[in-house]
């Protein structure tokens, strides 16, 4: 249980990988998670739960099986419980990412993606 | 189930009310609001649940028994169940709450600045 405070430019500051979230933040078992993404990522789904992206500098999308979100700097967006999708970002784009703990980044999809979980920084 | 954008700008527009939590989008059964500091809040606990506090814009402080945290623009706090704080803003400040859906503002304490809860905007 962090009681300090937290500054997302400190902790952005701290790590460069792509796709490789970082936790931040824990509120009950809810985690807050930083990244960083560049180019395109897994398409994947989670079955158990919805996750939502917050976009703090740049610009990223998501794709879905039907259309495409385009997500600038203070916008979010919440993608539903099993519904696939592929995020990216033509730009390197700073996002926070909030879901439960244990949540994998590449989901059901696996692959070379598939970051380290419950890395904090 | 929002499956469209959300423009934090765009939302904080639509009220001015004053510690007045709005709910912006909802993850599982936790709620994301949208709220306007100014002057002093109640001191109040949740029993229950963690809470989180990201400031959007301004600056805003949360006093608790033994310490006074300040937090700025792209700073969050997580206060951690059953601890009694008072948030507060000498100007105006934006911030995101990050709770489960159900949480009242004034936590166990009531009193005239508790809002009605589950108003979206």
């Amino acid at each position: 249980m962090s009681s300090e405070k937290i500054n997302l430019q400190e902790k952005l500051a701290k790590f460069s990988e792509h796709w490789s979230p970082r936790v931040i933040a824990q509120m009950n078992d809810y985690q807050f998670k930083l990244a960083k993404f560049k180019g395109e990522f897994t398409w994947h789904a989670h079955k158990d739960t919805d996750e939502v992206f917050l976009v703090i500098e740049g610009k990223m999308g998501i794709e879905f099986k039907d259309k495409v979100v385009e997500l600038s700097e203070g916008e979010m967006y919440v993608v539903p419980k099993g519904v696939e999708h592929k995020p990216f970002a033509h730009e390197e784009c700073k996002v926070m990412l909030i879901e439960p703990a244990g949540v994998v980044n590449t989901g059901d999809a696996g692959g070379e993606l598939t970051a380290q979980n419950d890395v904090w920084v």
